[in-house]
């Protein structure tokens, strides 16, 4: 046995060093097989230890087997330990640098400074102390049972839909129900099809489950149903009815109708992503197409864009036909969500501090957009104009005649500007390249107005 | 248009009613496309409501397409918006009763009374209190920064593991830390190795996720290594080396160094399981597997058990080779964990007061134990025996000569009595029809032993 050291400024306990250095002599086969190690109470005197602590690890590596121990014969090194290489430490990843960004266009971020964080830990500690051991345990699959009533009340209230708090399943985000519904509807790589264009995240989402996706054009009205096609293996249409990602459209009516007919025709699944749909500046809020048929429909909510993201709460509405397997998969995924902001939200809901939060949010985000649209027109007169309606926290802008290429990406790279060719959301490409997506929601009107002259500059320098 | 009918006293707004009626007579068929609407004037004094509020339902039926309306003519039904069947209301599941259950040896469940509730009541709200607005935003697939620090400090305080808390990613339990490892490491329907037994609600995860499965034998000491074949295809070996599940054995030195050769000649990845290592009652902590190789090694941690498992939260300790895939998969499966369990874990774990819960833990759950023992001898005499060494939650319990099988099965559920016999553990049947797995952790002693006198009487009225 080579000699020990031991490091008594180590966090590391003495009977662990001792015990990982004899450990590291046997496996590395510096000590071998049949090798006899020294008394206790001698490498106690050896390493001014303990002879208890030297006990200690002779018998973790006993109870480990690395070590063989005799009544009356010396204790001896294990045969056959050596795993024919040193052990293998932990190696490090890289950290990248980040560039220091000057003007955020980036899209899917609400306001964080604009939720009530102190109302929400005060719902939070409540929540915490109110709860009963139980809901510490095991709970199920499907989410706290007084919190699908407050959000089967909220989308009552807020859509004019009558939903049952038992076909409302809990998730950890749209993002969680989409990956669920995915196993669900698609385990063998099953055709989806998707609105093109549609999220990058969401496609690259889509792509990493192994599906084959079928893309179905959108324009400013949203998904064009009178071209879709491919339906044959298709098990899913993914759509975004209240406000096509990222062109902004309401799906009319015509196009509803026909959604929901293809659907059945072809026995497909609709996906509905209802993101966004509380924040519109002109009108009520459009009502989901699960209001067409709850059985072909199935909804999906978060609460990201409305709260905040890092609350990792949103629902599916489903099927009768699909909740017991949707049950299985949740548990087999990740059991369930913990209990606390369920219980918390569930009072935000209940006391309607929820509904005043959206009305505030929206009256926000609704001066933000205008913000946005002035400072375009100063900077760009009248060579651009919005797609879509106006809804959500981002606006997709047309700038006719430019072209947001590669050249244009490096260029916002090295200028700090951050801002997505609509480009980078299309599967088929070539048919958008002289539009924008521009988030606004989480930006101070300061910080839209310097934002947009900074890319202006940028686009005029280019020129 | 037939007559419309509201309900003053729904919470549904009348706007929302009126909304809902018209359009359901258009996708219906009852109005035809062309069809002529009554002025608002002229409707709202039917209904005897406000003008403006059957504005508001036309220019919600308008926005989405329901109705066409040109300047100075009338507002007219659109064309072609039959869905060719009535609107599908939602149905509802049915609820199932649940047995009354008298002893419950259910396994995999902590004693939720023990937990110090009030004191995680205290950090999760000063969590909420103290986190910066940033932290309520996307921040990442990795997690809580401040808590894989404490995570890999008590990793070297607890098992001498030295673990940087850059190879540490945070996840929503054990379960959810194995569903995306499968989706890294066996996407295209790949080989595991799996220990059996093992856990069914294991097997059953794997088997949902599509992979091959290839059974592995385990007897009392865990993992029979000599026997390891079918490596061709496989990509992962799931081992529970510090106490496998069901049998509790602790995989020894010689099988240890075994596993890792032939995880390299095979270039196969070991997942490392070490649910309930805390808990051991004789010995330190075994030392995991991980120490041995970390870049072939997987280790996964969870909180479930020491703390409770509505917290879901647990974490893996990744090879760099797979990180990067790792934090792609994440995002894309669910995003990331909520920010305020990782910030109250994160001081629990600081303030050293997880250590001092997993001592009185141990202490209780090994009186616990003990109290199984006596119970078991007091009804059984010298007929049973423990498998395994004395650690975690449950114990299995082999009674020479009987044989649990589906007979047993449907007398337990009679006589409200909950306990696993080991077979359904098993993939290959037929190896362990004399042993029953014993959950005692969640259970006072009184429970034990009523609990065990229960089993005894129902085995000596069927015999």
């Amino acid at each position: 046995m080579k000699l020990i050291q031991i490091d008594r400024m180590s966090e590391k306990p003495i009977r662990r060093q001792i015990y990982a250095q004899i450990r590291d002599q046997i496996v590395s086969g510096e000590m071998c097989g049949g090798e006899p190690l020294p008394s206790t109470r001698q490498l106690a005197a050896e390493l001014g230890a303990a002879r208890s602590t030297v006990v200690e690890a002779y018998d973790m590596l006993l109870a480990e087997g690395y070590l063989l121990s005799r009544q009356g014969a010396q204790t001896v090194v294990s045969e056959n330990l050596v795993t024919g290489a040193a052990i293998v430490p932990i190696r490090r990843d890289q950290t990248d640098q980040k560039q220091k960004i000057l003007a955020d266009f980036s899209t899917g971020r609400p306001d964080l400074f604009g939720f009530p964080r102190s109302q929400w830990a005060k719902l939070l500690s409540g929540a915490v102390i109110e709860l009963p051991p139980e809901q510490y345990g095991y709970t199920g699959p499907q989410g706290y049972a007084p919190l699908r009533e407050e959000i089967a009340s909220w989308l009552m209230r807020g859509r004019g839909l009558n939903v049952s708090a038992e076909d409302i399943f809990i998730t950890a985000g749209a993002t969680h129900a989409l990956r669920i519904l995915m196993d669900l509807l698609c385990p063998h790589g099953e055709r989806v099809i998707l609105e093109d264009p549609c999220h990058s995240g969401l496609y690259g989402a889509l792509l990493s489950c192994g599906c084959e996706i079928v893309p179905a054009e959108a324009d400013d009205h949203g998904l064009k149903t009178d071209l879709l096609t491919g339906a044959e293996h298709a098990k899913m249409i993914y759509v975004t009815p209240s406000h096509q990602f990222p062109l902004g459209g309401i799906l009319p009516a015509s196009r509803r109708a026909a959604l929901i007919r293809y659907a059945r025709e072809n026995d497909v699944y609709i996906v509905e992503d209802d993101y966004d749909s509380e924040f519109r500046y002109t009108g009520a809020p459009v009502a989901p197409l699960l209001s067409l048929d709850a059985q072909r429909v199935i909804y999906v909510g978060t609460f990201s864009k409305t709260a905040f993201p890092a609350m990792r709460l949103g629902f599916v509405i489903l099927p009768s036909a699909l909740q017991t397997r949707w049950r299985e998969l949740r548990t087999h995924h990740d059991v369930q969500n913990p209990p606390f902001e369920q219980a918390a939200l569930c009072e935000f809901l209940k006391s309607r501090r929820f509904d005043r939060h959206i009305r505030a949010m929206r009256n926000r985000y609704g001066k933000r957009r205008q913000a946005l649209m002035e400072a375009l027109t100063n900077n760009f007169g009248t060579d651009w104009s919005p797609c879509g309606d106006a809804a959500g926290l981002h606006v997709t802008i047309r700038f006719p005649g430019r072209r947001f290429g590669d050249a244009f990406r490096t260029r916002c790279a090295e200028h700090g500007i951050q801002v997505v060719p609509l480009e980078d959301h299309s599967i088929i490409k070539g048919k958008h390249e002289d539009e924008l997506v521009m988030g606004y929601g989480h930006l101070e009107t300061e910080a839209i107005e310097s934002g947009v002259r900074l890319l202006a500059e940028m686009i005029a320098y280019e020129e």
